[in-house]
């Protein structure tokens, strides 16, 4: 049953997404375990297709215009639990075990800073 | 010393991000109350002011280059609870009261499909 059960599935093919006009799509990075919402980046095929395939999440940094495997040189490292695809198919939920800190500034989350009657408010400070 | 204290923050001023060529940033909207990642949308700066002002979810709609106040014909509204911003002023995390299923779909997440096994399977059905 197995067999028949994954005929009628979809094959997941990272190339039938919806990319914008740079060939990248968003991804959301949340805490598996947690739920909190860690970090947005970006993913092109190819970096989902190395996701898949190693399990350490692996984005396209716009500034560097290459792979970024998260963590690698900070050890900060994601690692793969789940990937989900939204309705439209342009936008990417990646649900993640995260290694230390997910913000470059050392918060556990890049959300950390709220509006609060019109003024920002930092929420988090960096861990030790 | 409310006010004093409030001398000292700075006040929040949604021109001062960083959008992007169309003048748009990514909001992710999750749910105050579960944690749950609904839907990603965009939004410009004239939105964000008027999602802080009326505390009603407000978009940009891409498709129809017009405000999309979320549930306006659907009924399915979201009501702001927490607004946030990331490190780098580029993106949004929209914490709130979702009133039925975010997604257009009927599912209470757009983000309804997984990727298992190298295939695509439907996690979450319609709501009634």
């Amino acid at each position: 049953m197995s067999d028949a059960a994954n005929d009628t599935k979809v094959r997941f093919d990272p190339e039938r997404l919806t990319f914008n006009e740079a060939g990248l799509v968003p991804a959301i990075a949340q805490d598996a375990e947690t739920s909190e919402v860690l970090m947005l980046a970006w993913m092109n095929a190819e970096s989902i297709a190395r996701t898949l395939r190693t399990g350490r999440v692996t984005y396209w940094s716009r500034s560097r215009q290459a792979f970024w495997v998260k963590g690698e040189t900070s050890g900060h490292v994601q690692e793969l639990v789940d990937l989900r695809i939204d309705c439209d198919r342009d936008c990417l939920l990646v649900l993640l075990r995260q290694t230390g800190p997910a913000c470059h500034t050392g918060r556990r989350s890049c959300f950390y800073t709220g509006v609060r009657d019109g003024h920002e408010q930092e929420l988090m400070t960096p861990q030790d």
